[in-house]
């Protein structure tokens, strides 16, 4: 079908709405012509997808972005807002070692959305999907007050054990790879109501995820491993707290951005805390045993030690770090 | 931890709202101490959960409920809501022939939501999970303007080929199971501002869908089969355009339940109009090969046959029906 075959009289394509289209042609437009990668054993259009799960087990989370409270359409586009909520779902996949395979997305909207928002949506979703070599392959559009993206991201562990939160050890080397503290740059300058520098303001729009580092860390036997969602001091404490261990952390350890030394120094911010508790990049932390060599691109920012119960489960040069300890929901609503 | 401890100073159990409590928490109340199935290899906790997928494959959908769209919280309980939301998905697996494995729950709130509701609505998700065998193993909480539940429901197929909407054959059976019309007729009631019939209202609030009826189904032969979710008419119009066939229903097939011709008589409705056309009951239809005996509990009620490219695809006695094939979305936003 040709999209001019769905456009009532007088109106333009751009502000068809979701109303006007019709939830079943609006899931059509969204669906038609993807490419869905092998694992999609069966894709959208019938009650339920089918994905292969190789080795007999699935890894599987969601998470969902609120307009208003995780991102703003006049801050960002449809486009920008499937990729966030894709990234951010696959980098929880990504964290206990597994490659994503599929997504599935539940939308509400405003039935006065146009229908092309809607189209771009996806196509963020499934640009960031195939970026990783997932697929979507199905969910539900339905009506509500605001944009609410509710994703589930499926995955593989491809025969290899879960790395999980808990296995932090005395002895560990903690490691990061991927963006700390872009994010958080990026929003403090759109909370200005900059619009640049670009680098930090699509940092904070779409987020990077280095997807591959996850297998590549469970391979290379890493003990723990968790995204940073809230923050790293905030994902850490996490990690200390379900490992039972202590996380010291280094700041000469960590190479502040150019970029981010330059906004700082203009906002009058340290740019250092960014890096610490800043969220939304979904950078990835990992602890190795003492004797293993990290893999490509990760980059050793602490060590494990043993839990003082008296004491801070993650300090930064000895101490509690003097900060927000990461982002806290329900600002709005 | 005991309740109590969680309970600032001078405000009631019942009425602490999720900002009072924390995200974290309220996630702790509602995971702690349930009973996972074998299935559940990894459950809440960590960064995703790992759920066994014996067969090497996974089914897997997302049905999303809002406030005001598809529930009220004032003609029903959270755990109802809870109990609705993982039926409209286990039904959408079993329709494929699978038997549900499990349950990730994608929830916005207002923070002012009492966090006694939430722990409701999570006991409602695991009454419903648990009678099907399934385990709660996942998901996310973040604040919005008015109660989102997207659930994403996985289930193993336990070795079968799915049973899709496009199998279905001319000359097959057509046949149903489980409750038509029930949800419909609860609906209007509680629509006039009555409570009862009791039995009527709980079956719009809390629908029973017959889960072990899609792997029977399956394992009989069914050629196509989809859960009714919208009506019988309209939910058979996907098999007969997935199948390019026509569904021949005849309406002495059906039996009005005693409970439907008495309301339908005191309100002044057809009561055949509930069973054909009322949605969300969650039964099951499909087409099972003419040599075939039916599973128990599956009742014949028409026919397939070849499609009529002039005629409509599902007819009653002959007729396309003259009434409303459904419910539509976006009345309210």
């Amino acid at each position: 079908m040709s999209p001019s075959a769905i456009t009532p009289e007088g109106g333009s394509e751009a502000s068809v709405s979701l109303r006007e289209v019709g939830e079943f042609r609006v899931i059509d437009r969204i669906t038609t012509d993807r490419v869905q990668p092998d694992t999609t054993l069966l894709g959208p259009g019938d009650d339920s997808a089918v994905v292969a799960a190789p080795d007999g087990r699935v890894v599987a989370c969601t998470d969902v972005l609120v307009e208003g409270v995780h991102f703003r359409l006049d801050w960002s586009t449809p486009e920008q807002v499937g990729r966030k909520a894709a990234a951010a779902n696959m980098a929880d996949v990504a964290a206990m070692g597994a490659v994503p395979t599929s997504l599935l997305v539940g939308l509400a909207c405003p039935s006065e959305t146009p229908a092309k928002q809607l189209e771009e949506l996806a196509d963020g979703l499934w640009a960031e999907a195939s970026s990783a070599g997932a697929g979507l392959v199905g969910g539900d559009l339905t009506s509500g007050p605001v944009m609410v993206v509710s994703v589930t991201a499926l995955g593989s562990l491809q025969g290899r054990e879960p790395v999980l939160r808990s296995g932090a050890r005395p002895g560990d080397r903690v490691a990061v790879c991927g963006r700390l503290g872009w994010s958080a740059a990026g929003l403090a300058v759109l909370g200005r109501g900059f619009r640049s520098p670009a680098e930090l303001v699509n940092a904070h729009r779409v987020p990077v995820p280095p997807y591959a580092a996850g297998p590549a860390a469970a391979a290379a036997g890493a003990t723990s491993m968790i995204d940073v969602s809230d923050g790293l001091l905030a994902d850490l404490a996490h990690v200390a707290r379900a490992s039972a261990v202590a996380v010291r952390l280094r700041s000469r350890a960590f190479t502040v951005p150019a970029r981010l030394a330059e906004i700082g120094s203009a906002l009058g911010l340290d740019p250092l805390r960014w890096l610490l508790t800043g969220g939304e990049d979904h950078a990835l932390v990992a602890t190795f045993p003492p004797d293993t060599a990290l893999p490509a691109d990760w980059a050793e920012v602490g060590t494990v030690e043993p839990a003082d119960s008296a004491g801070p489960e993650v300090t930064v040069d000895g101490r509690p770090y003097d900060g927000d300890a990461g982002w806290i929901h329900f600002a709005k609503y």
